[in-house]
């Protein structure tokens, strides 16, 4: 059991997983730093927090689990007090959707004192954000990747990978620039790609958006994201999202040589191929 | 009331109109037209159509209200058959994505013979096809765009709109050059970034695939779609799709260009631009 769990950013993910530890009991206290104290009080009304702060550093003092939940950007910059701030034999992971950075960070940070870091990127989450859409069963049946590399202690790979477990989610293990690319291709790039349409037509026919109908909204819904975390996203994952723009666009291209020819036959197994590959989703 | 309603193509289309016509009591006696006999077994054994042929002329022979429910190029074709059955004073309307090309070739027909023709596209459907996913309340709620033009008889569009809003739809009037270019934007275009975005990580990193979450799975679920149906609108559409995609390409090209850069500010305000847009959303 974890005597205390210091969640740094209670809002959708932190908050999550701050009333799934609760309702599972896994920790015997649960403290949440955040920027904004005001903030904080809904979830320590509710009994989800034990404690609030606004000091991070006297948030993890006394921590042997901390769970970094704030954007990307905002993680590696936090890592370093973390690091100065935690007591030894404290376990550390974060729930960052880029993990390249973050890894590098946190292993920068262990050559000079060692502290038991493994990187986590649940891939659970929605368009909205903020403490007031975080559920208990957020990660329930969702996969979490962990990114332990060969510097990461296991007892910390085991702990974090325990945390996520009891939270409900399958955890899969890979190595941070696999992870990176991997997000690059099923959520960073269709990230940009769904924003660009969005974009294209709100600017160039608006007039089009009206008759939009539950395809468009579907395919478009991720756009409606919070804006300051995908930047984060796109500068922190920047190189694998380029890479794997230029992918999409090679794809693209293809396709819309066939429409321009016309050509039946080569445009239907080239969607067909789409097709196979989108069913085959679980 | 119409007194012999035929519909041409007995699939989710033409078999949710059948059921919802059935069901509401807008027609006395209605027919249904397909290619395979035994496809149209279950309609007429459900009492959803009263008599069911593989014979387009007499399907249609003694119809006052003709609906086309065939893919968008096979409508086509089949118009001109429709035309030589249909007895006088007829009124017949179709289901096709694309209009442009119906409408032109109607016009021509009806440079000949007089028939009441006015096209129709209910923005309704699903990524299934066929009679097993029709129902009766498919266009409840829906907006249907007809077409009409200056050579439409007004008879033709009040008929065809009553017999929509009869079915549950909103119904909006558009020239057919609009319609064709407001679909390519919302429709169309979509339908082939997506197509594109998963055949992307399919060819070049199927391993991807398998980290899939919900946002993945929506943005790309139109791409299980019909690749037949799919085929026939991009080749019946292809102007307005190759000129609305290079428009997304911009938006495109211009989003990856502030990725690049990775200053945050300007694709924060770009992410933003697109996240209210998504969010203006009906």
């Amino acid at each position: 059991m974890i005597q205390r769990l210091a969640i740094v950013g209670v809002g959708l993910l932190g908050g999550s997983a701050a009333k799934a530890a609760r309702a599972e009991r896994l920790a015997r206290e649960i403290v949440g730093v955040g920027r904004d104290a005001g903030r904080l009080q809904p979830a320590l009304r509710e009994g989800v927090l034990d404690r609030a702060t606004t000091d991070l550093e006297a948030g993890v003092r006394e921590a042997d689990f901390v769970l970094l939940a704030a954007p990307v950007l905002a993680i590696e910059g936090l890592l370093g007090r973390v690091w100065r701030a935690a007591p030894d034999g404290a376990i550390v992971t974060d729930v960052g959707s880029t993990k390249g950075g973050i890894v590098r960070a946190a292993e920068r940070l262990a050559a000079a004192r060692p502290l038991a870091f493994v990187g986590s990127h649940p891939m659970a989450g929605s368009e909205q954000s903020g403490y007031a859409v975080a559920r208990a069963d957020l990660f329930r049946g969702a996969t979490v990747i962990v990114t332990p590399t060969d510097r990461t202690e296991p007892r910390a790979a085991k702990a974090v990978t325990g945390l996520w477990e009891a939270l409900g989610a399958r955890v899969r293990a890979l190595d941070p620039e696999s992870h990176d690319r991997i997000v690059a291709a099923i959520s960073h790039v269709p990230h940009a790609v769904v924003s660009a349409l969005v974009d294209a037509v709100a600017r160039r026919e608006p007039e089009a958006l009206e008759f939009a109908a539950r395809g468009f909204r579907d395919t478009t819904r991720i756009a409606a994201s919070d804006p300051d975390v995908w930047t984060e996203i796109f500068v922190a994952n920047r190189a694998a999202v380029l890479a794997s723009l230029g992918r999409f666009r090679g794809a693209l291209d293809e396709l819309e040589r066939l429409i321009a020819a016309g050509v039946p036959e080569p445009l239907r197994a080239a969607l067909e191929r789409a097709r196979a590959a989108r069913e085959g989703l679980r």
